[in-house]
């Protein structure tokens, strides 16, 4: 089905989306508050083959009047500013973010998106797991979602509807593994395995910093360990923070085990201790990432797509009648 | 100088060691417990250039009976094994070692190589910073050192000559980074950028094992923040366990930090709070890895050359006559 989406805000995310979203055959629209970006978008679409090519509008009113759906790929603390500029609009499609946190999302969308008296807008909040070194539009790339974990989440609000129709959009053009969830559970499994490591790689690189010798000496466990804390401060802490409950939930209990091993090092047999110690860590990683099993269909029903997410698994279609599924289960080892 | 060096343990280290020695024109033996190991190694002898062909010895004696140095490439459990084999055959030449812990080395040496009523061999502890994902002598490359940091270090009780002879062998014909260090000093540095780590990585990766959600959602930073934590946990046990206070050490430092934003997360404005936390981190790993300044003339003279590796510096060449090194300090920024 040929869908009518806006994406809001042209950077990595929203720019490589409305690329993808073009080649897949949607009537794609692109808008970004910064007219450079605007006019470098545009420049973009018009070398874009003639079938796959998106227009980039001037106003976010001019966006919404064109589509049926408008992503929101602006980083979080302008949300609140296009949920705004979308109410003001009388919007009442369908509308999704792309955001690191869900559950504060949730709440600017009850605050600033559904405004009263007007033609409610649905929202479903989304989170494509895909991340680059390189940020901005003229880094953007159509295929950058294809294999990509996306999350949607499944509230108690949520209209199944508008879930399975953008599940339908992210899965059918662009290679998406979708991954039904809720804010909550999205939010606390971000915080461990995103979250947190952003918060330990910066330990890790300001621990060293001052240490010119163990700089030197820094190699690949170094590297890696702290690739993350080059990151903006101002972007990690926004995301870290806007996320506060699980963050600090996961960074308390990763301190406790830090503490475990810490009380290991002191005791007599160090290495006898530490042995155990490691190994559920070992374990868990030589298994990562979770392999696919058999592909199977599952009924488009709430609890069941809340349960196949919280097994860690993801669905890779959409029936065209939108009332069944291909469900994938991570293969059990 | 042509000289006559033995590798003891071919696996990943040794291996390449043995290869890049022969490469560059010495003398090099090369032998390993495993007799499948030494085989493999023989074969591979014999497909190497003529010019550049190491032999495989039966046993460490016969290694030692022909070699004026001794490289000692076998994991620290298996170091003490080998310096009573040493001491046996009366060896009085260099010998040096490349685990990665040094100062739990020097202890064995006095115990195991210093035997009473010997000729003391010469000791200079190394530790080259050199890692694959890959082990074992099949894993092995003449290339792995080159531009690596290796540590040789330069205690009270080091002789001069040797080390500066040791440090010859390594820039000339391998192009090694030679960093002069004492081994409390090493031990206390590659605590914060290699042994920390490895436990932030196995706690990482032990947190997110029991939630598939967390193991579907698991990106960049999840992946690169645990990578070592797939190390076989009995290797990274006794590395940071043979290094226990150091790494307490800067593990405690490292909790204390996390306390830290433990705290700020749950404060009244979590993103206020964390932001000026996480700008230490982003500082130093935006500088990381430190870059070359202008080579230097530095005289052989050990306070100088600790000086050099405490600043961060390291070696490229060592003069002719021994007399005198070509230094590098890091580029301040």
């Amino acid at each position: 089905m040929r869908e009518r989406v806006s994406v809001i805000g042209l950077g990595l995310i929203g720019g490589s989306l409305v690329r993808g979203l073009a080649a897949a055959g949607h009537h794609a629209l692109g808008f970004d508050s910064n007219p450079t970006t605007r006019a470098t978008a545009r420049t973009a679409a018009a070398k874009a083959p003639e079938n796959s090519r998106w227009q980039v509008t001037a106003s976010i009113s001019d966006a919404a009047a064109n589509s049926d759906v408008v992503v929101v790929a602006v980083p979080l603390p302008a949300v609140s500013g296009v949920f705004d500029a979308l109410a003001a609009t009388g919007f009442s499609g369908l509308v999704t973010d792309v955001t690191s946190v869900k559950g504060a999302v949730l709440d600017l969308a009850a605050k600033h998106l559904h405004t009263v008296g007007q033609a409610l807008a649905g929202f479903v909040p989304g989170h494509p797991m895909a991340g680059r070194e390189t940020s901005g539009f003229t880094a953007s790339d159509a295929a950058l979602f294809k294999g990509c974990a996306w999350v949607l989440c499944l509230e108690e609000q949520t209209s199944l509807g508008d879930w399975v129709r953008l599940a339908r959009l992210l899965t059918d053009g662009l290679g998406v593994r979708v991954v039904p969830s809720t804010a909550a559970e999205h939010d606390r499994a971000v915080a461990a395995v995103s979250h947190v490591p952003h918060l330990l790689a910066s330990a890790l690189a300001g621990h060293a910093a001052n240490d010119p010798l163990a700089l030197t000496l820094g190699a690949g466990s170094f590297r890696d360990g702290t690739r993350v804390a080059a990151s903006r401060p101002a972007l990690t802490a926004a995301m870290c923070g806007g996320n506060a409950t699980a963050t600090k939930t996961a960074l308390d209990a990763m301190i406790a085990d830090l503490q475990a091993a810490s009380a290991a090092l002191d005791g007599t047999d160090p290495i006898a201790a530490l042995e155990p110690w490691l190994t559920p860590g070992a374990e868990a990683r030589l298994a990562w990432p979770p392999t696919a099993g058999e592909p199977q269909r599952l009924p488009v029903d709430a609890k069941a797509l809340r349960d196949l997410g919280r097994a860690g698994g993801w669905i890779t279609a959409v029936a065209e009648d939108h009332r069944s599924v291909t469900a994938v289960f991570p293969h059990s080892t």
